[in-house]
């Protein structure tokens, strides 16, 4: 027969089986960014061959394929060794769902290659396709994220996934300017676009310095990075302020692009040391539970105290108590099974409750993103004008945007489908 | 190498393990409710036994505890079966450690049971005693319905454990109004907690009703459930209303407890039909799942479409169209495993959506809890009265009790403990 403190081996078991289940995480996500940032310079060494008509950059693109297929071989590998029996069932689902949809996105990719050079594609339709590759892989991050089981995992992951999907921003606004610059000519759609993708990058910053552990956060802030960021302050003010139909130099399209590349480099370095703490914290995690497991387990040697203990035991210890100040519930024993038992009932929930503040931001990009594809697909705006629209609507109503956004899917849910 | 259709079936399959995983919670469940009602019926015949000295009662009682053992065995027998390696990390864990915790109450239930005929305990003692081993078993059933990775499951979960907690104060109360009648003179404070605990009972049976399905909550309107709801308002009344020290009859102690126990009697009627619905659903749609994996299956047969699908099918289709309505994307293809796996991201995503809105009200009912616990621990409050504190600040701050708790528990983030 089972006893109590077998029950609570068990949970502790669990929680290193979920710590163990998120190092394996912490390798899937890593592999996943260094995939990303290949297809991001990918996509803009190809707009730079595209935009000069196959003259240059050919050789640097090349090389970036290989550099690219490399990383997606190592993917692949990565991904094959995903147990489903070891994921969780409702993130599993969801998890699976999101990689399966990136294999439908890599097994096109050499097909696209060949596309983008032969079938004559314009710069902002090759930017389209990426675009589209990355944003699967992204969604593949978001969901381990969400899928998380420990909180301070969850911080990192949410900091992570912000700080990829804002550095994606920063890859499209390298290619919305780019293509600005050489046109020659501000125009204002694409200017509002340019700054639609500066708005949702910083957007994206702000959540990843309210997760992300301090040293980390000073990382973006460095001089070296600071340096980069101020001179691509300088050119976003030139391209965005110009009037519509005034000129612009063709020439600044390259510093520009380097000066964003750098921009995207230095996030890099901050997603390099973001994964490395994670590993770093999942393995730091299962090595103390280990030795908690052990400690609990040397618990059945003990005797059995005194049987009634769990009746006349005061009802609420003060939560703020720390677990190791073990007032013996002023009983003559030691300290008990049911003390354990009631400090590892203390802190799961406290570590629930903190999981589910970590997952409150996910949720909210989950409404806002749900709420834009709604817009999108009723009423054809595209991705910058939706943000708008809700954005507006959140202004008009005095409301956050997360809120116009559950009140529209809410709308929606109970309006006949077109 | 693992294909796209891979990992969409093991998204299947993943689902269809977490339906597993809550059929069988629904067996737990179930249980858990009968020993709950066992005990509550024990609890019952225990106090009516010490309120009249040892004189009545007697032999109801030894046949209460017979019956309270056999299911007891069959609690430990479905517990023992639930397997360390099937549940899910964090969830998990949470529900081990809310069991340790039972199987410490019911370790020292036989001792309890003696003590309480030899040590000479009263009926308030012994009645807390049982409140607080059901507490834990409501825990259970808390965090079973909080694991839940479905959200027509998590629903029926969540208007299930409201109901069993409604019951439970519905117990209280019994017991209170009981003691109350039986001592013949009304008391302002015994009043106050008795007002609570009809108040606490109503708020549950809120949440059932608006978690319920239809059927179920009409269950608990029937006319024989009305007729003995109107006495009960009315006996409530007499006791509730009557002047500090003004005298009750006691000899309407038992007409008291017999109209509450027959209202809670309803009420497990409703609680065996919401269980039996809830297997009904698991089954239900296990049996679905499995349809459709083999139908994911079959495409496996079929040839590969255009690969550039991925890159060239319309960005956002309307989310409200019916999964059903291939449109081939306007693609010269069958409906194809991109649509499919779109098909299912969305409605994964919709049912993620839908599970946190169910969700929800488990989150506000712990934040409140947590609340509670701290304010009693902190400064010595009863539950009642730290609910009354709680309702207080809500009301002079004009804002939700639940918001009132989160902003107290951040407060006792910052403070040293004492």
């Amino acid at each position: 027969m089972k006893t109590s403190l077998d029950f609570l081996l068990a949970a502790k078991r669990c929680e290193i089986d979920g710590l163990q289940r998120l190092a394996f995480t912490a390798h899937l996500v890593d592999v996943t960014a260094r995939l990303v940032h290949g297809l991001q310079r990918e996509r803009g060494l190809t707009n730079l061959y595209l935009g000069s008509q196959g003259k240059r950059f050919a050789e640097a693109r090349l090389e970036q394929l290989v550099a690219s297929r490399q990383v997606e071989a190592e993917w692949r590998a990565q991904f094959e060794r995903l147990d489903a029996g070891a994921a969780q069932a409702g993130h599993g689902a969801r998890l699976f769902s999101r990689i399966a949809c990136v294999l439908q996105g890599l097994d096109g990719l050499e097909p696209l290659r060949r596309q983008l050079c032969e079938g004559g594609w314009d710069t902002a339709r090759a930017t389209e396709a990426y675009v589209r590759l990355i944003a699967a892989l992204l969604a593949v991050v978001f969901e381990a994220a969400d899928s998380a089981t420990d909180p301070e995992v969850s911080r990192q992951l949410v900091a992570l996934f912000n700080l990829m999907q804002g550095k994606e921003f920063a890859g499209q606004e390298r290619a919305a300017g780019a293509a600005l610059f050489a046109r020659g000519q501000a125009d204002a759609s694409e200017q509002q676009r340019l700054l639609h993708l500066i708005e949702s990058q910083e957007r994206c910053l702000e959540v990843f310095d309210a997760f992300a552990p301090p040293e980390t956060r000073a990382l973006l802030s460095a001089p070296h990075a600071s340096n980069t960021l101020a001179e691509l302050e300088r050119l976003r003010r030139v391209v965005c302020t110009a009037a519509h139909g005034a000129p612009l130099q063709p020439e600044r399209s390259q510093t520009w692009f380097d000066v964003c590349s750098a921009r995207m480099d230095a996030m890099k370095t901050v997603e390099d040391r973001l994964t490395a703490d994670l590993r770093g914290t999942c393995e730091h995690k299962i090595e103390h539970a280990q030795a908690e497991l052990e400690r609990f387990g040397a618990f059945a040697e003990q005797a059995t105290p005194d049987p009634l203990v769990f009746y006349l035991a005061p009802a609420h210890a003060p939560a703020s108590a720390p677990p190791g100040a073990a007032q013996g519930f002023g009983l003559p024993i030691e300290r008990s099974v049911l003390e354990l038992v009631h400090d590892q009932a203390r802190r799961l929930q406290a570590m629930g409750d903190e999981l589910e503040a970590a997952r409150a931001s996910l949720n909210e990009r989950r409404l806002i993103e749900r709420a834009k594809g709604l817009l999108m697909a009723h009423r054809q705006l595209s991705e910058a004008e939706a943000h708008k629209t809700l954005r507006q609507m959140a202004m008009n109503q005095n409301r956050r945007i997360v809120d116009v956004a559950e009140a529209l899917l809410a709308m929606a849910a109970v309006l006949p489908p077109r």
